[in-house]
């Protein structure tokens, strides 16, 4: 992992100094905040800062549905009524702050998302660190002919080899190269005091994308749940779900209601079209449907067939 | 100001429920929180749980600007820096939550500010409170004959004692038929057994603008001073402007240094045209131009030289 | 329907005046452009402007998935499997403006949709017209005891007489006061010169929540199908959901592929939890579980049941 | 450019393919839309698809303001009142669609814009074009001193031969080893029939941040301006500042009154501080106060001296 010194003294430092304060707080999010969670070879995710709690969802749609519900339905019972109906607005009112740091490729796919807030560290007023990303071999995967985005069994050994020796030359060929024509080593100092360097805003240019970056990211629950649900996805690439899977176990600890919900309703949920419901209602009365009968394509047909079967060891 | 008994009592118990966290906490800001600012005859602001401080502002700049500006700023110079060159994600950094209660049409030019999270109390769930807006006569305007929008000098006295009658008297009617519609008493009992009652969402139908709503409200604090500028501002009516002023004192206790920045740089500031500014320049050279001689419209002129002209007491 | 005869005339001369583009172009479209589809007793929905077509997304989506995918798929089948995997991107590529009347409270449900932009007649500027929603006696629900929200079995004819007429009675006498006040006919002349009018801004708190209001409203197909989703969904209210079937209608004319795939794998289909779909396993596999042996609540199972006995004419 | 061949057919075939509309069309803009405006070596922006023009702002505006200024103010002058008011919605009721190439290191910033819609080419599915930006050595400047995010003068002329090569021969080399790592050709052939190739969503990494990347870019007015008043300022990068200019450019063809209204009061105008303004009323009265005496840091005193001496030449 690749904090520094100085940011792992800061660490201990905040964590040492608590202070009284009559917001709701979270214990067992309180245990892990500011500590960083390594990932993948250089990179990390780590609590800053966060805002409300489980009993804040609660206390939102009270608000909203009035004295009507205040007695009626535990704080369970109703965050899973919202998260079934999808009344999306109470997961809003909860808030949470990130430090990550990940591989601008990663960076590329995670900015897409854009109900967040981001601050990230600027290559026009700042070095990059010496850091890149190189896969495991039981990361390297070959192009899977069944899905076009993505990864099929993993590369030979020999081969595997041969692909991390060519990104480590090539990202250790490039970062020589954009401080030389900075003129500057890797924290910042002149090297050939009798020549100029190049701007950093455009020496950046010749990093890959498997150098890492880092920022601060913010984001409300409604829309973290959004963004996990679709990059912990098996469809995902690797690299930025293993992001999302530490994101996932941050909720348990913040807000366990929520993440209980989350599973059952949404991450272990499955969506039948209109026609696959009515395969399903055929296969209940006992029919044996085929594919050719329905108005499912045959992926379609192999996709459901594979969620009706699935032994229920999933989500 | 119409908090209940209840919530009175819980906001007793929260703020006495001190619990030791390492998050950023900001002591001024703790001092008031829970606690109801009444505004108008019933409405409130409250402010129920916040984000970070200055200091997070500056710690999510520097992230941006990296190792580069680490020594070189004092904050309150970075932060006078941020806003001078708007440079909002910083200030996106920190989140507050507010509860609020506010007339109904108060509340549909709040909602036109989109960047935040709302959670309204429902009517099509439960029953409105029998409270609503009468102006006190030194608000009641006529209708500005200079600004479209706007209001000029306040009724005659006799005048004014009629137009709250008419309000007054035609709101307890509208809440009269509105229980008496659903066959409710505020509390919703059923007042009569024998007959059934018209659903809630219909019968709020006849409720009239100036009955109070009230919404849980979270924003961030580029997108909370971006509201403030637009609703603090003259052109802004009253009973929103009312509002927006004491969301203005909550940065002053939550994050002074940005509150300062943003007087001088945002409420206090000035925008000039490219022509008003060519006007500014040759009175600066001596000349004494006409409104003619430039591009300026007649009430751009007007503008002009009104901020001119100011005697430095504004702002 | 409440258009002007001024506004009429102007809706025959757009429509004449056609002229060449070579932009896309939706002749279905087009044949209904700026014709109101009258709604309620004073409501409208009207076409303005579109942007993009079915081609547009697939094209769109074409230079996401680049080369890869430029000849395996027809039309229709890329944007089924856009719609079935959450790819909401290339919805996002169309464009469409209506211009809607609408009464006040439907406008207060409507506006929590964030992601669209909206221009609102302003009362603060002009004077309203004089138009309020009357519910027909069938749709004087009653509140509904299984659902908090919704209604149930219509007012009898007496009853419903009632409170038609209060609701007349009392939007009338608002109305008159409204002007009073203001000491304007609807047209705006004044009606004493002896005397100042309360300013609009003021004076329009006196209308209720039945009077009409109109605006223009533009959105993308992803965000106006997310609207159609929640809106046209039978838990809305009937007075919103009307509206949004219009919505529905226009998705036929405007993106016929985009209308088939969201009938299909959106408005028709069926989301079932973990849970859920864990009792449809062991009830394919030929056992008869009871809610008790499962994780479900009564309510789910309820709903699960309904589900799955449907008789195909849903949708 | 790059354009393919095929790419260049097709925008031959829109453009000669017109039809009958009856929505609002502008020649000027219909004039050059699909066509490509080049940029840097192998960048450009072109048209795709529009909405709305000068006539539907006012339009919008005028739903908004009602009957009270729908005779009081000619196009030009109302639309002058929208920018200098900052009443924005009205000018979100146009869109506009660009496809644009653009470096990544480029799309990185742009995609901070988030008020957009965006579907970009994907790595994972499709191989990226052997593409990538050298500057030429007019814009190989050096790390400015002054400015810690900006150029200063160019490089010598040796030097910059030396950056150009390096630049040029470590993405020669970055793409061959991309295309190794796959075992395809740019088209993606396979290469060797006996060995597996990685997976594109893997071997993309490699790539350098100059490399080009293409993608469809969907915005409203409003934030289009935003955005070009950001990008076009000359604090921003030289690469994404000549795709602004392009973007100000479109503005004139599409909505000329709009475009004259931003340049004089957003791109030529001027933000005076709370202080500044005291500072120019001093002036103004004949003082000549010193930064000394003033609020005003150094910084803040250069850049308002600059500007109240400018020549007129501006903006």
């Amino acid at each position: 992992m690749s904090l520094t010194p100085e940011q792992l003294q800061e660490i201990d430092a905040l964590r040492a100094n608590q202070q009284p304060t009559c917001r709701v707080t979270v214990p067992a999010l309180e245990a892990i905040l500011y500590q960083a969670v390594p990932l993948l070879d250089h990179g990390f995710v780590r609590v800053i800062d966060y805002m409300g709690d489980d009993g804040a969802i609660v206390q939102a749609a009270r608000v909203s549905y009035g004295k009507g519900t205040q007695k009626t339905r535990e704080d369970q019972g109703l965050i899973n009524y919202l998260m079934r109906h999808r009344h999306t607005t109470p997961f809003e009112m909860c808030e949470i702050k990130f430090h990550i740091k990940l591989p601008i490729f990663v960076a590329r796919q995670w900015i897409r998302h854009r109900m967040a807030s981001v601050n990230e560290y600027s290559a026009r007023y700042s070095i990059l660190d010496r850091e890149f990303y190189v896969p495991t071999p039981e990361q390297l995967g070959t192009q899977s002919s069944a899905n076009r985005q993505g990864r099929g069994d993993v590369l030979e050994g020999e081969e595997a080899a041969r692909v991390q020796q060519l990104l480590r030359e090539d990202s250790e060929r490039a970062y020589a190269h954009y401080t030389q024509m900075m003129n500057t080593d890797e924290e910042g100092n002149v090297l050939d005091p009798a020549r100029s360097g190049l701007a950093r805003e455009l020496a950046r240019m010749n990093l890959s994308l498997n150098f890492y970056t880092q920022w601060y990211w913010k984001i409300d629950l409604h829309n973290l749940m959004h963004f996990i649900s679709l990059r912990a996805d098996p469809h995902a690439q690797y690299e930025i779900r293993v992001y999302a899977d530490v994101l996932l176990d941050t909720l348990k600890h913040w807000v366990p209601m929520t993440h209980a919900a989350f599973l059952q309703y949404r991450m272990g949920s499955v969506h039948l079209s209109a026609e696959g419901m009515r395969v399903v209602r055929r296969m209940l009365a006992g029919e044996k449907p085929t594919q050719e009968e329905t108005g499912l394509s045959a992926r379609e047909w192999r996709e459901l067939m594979a969620v009706l079967e699935e032994n229920g060891e999933d989500a």
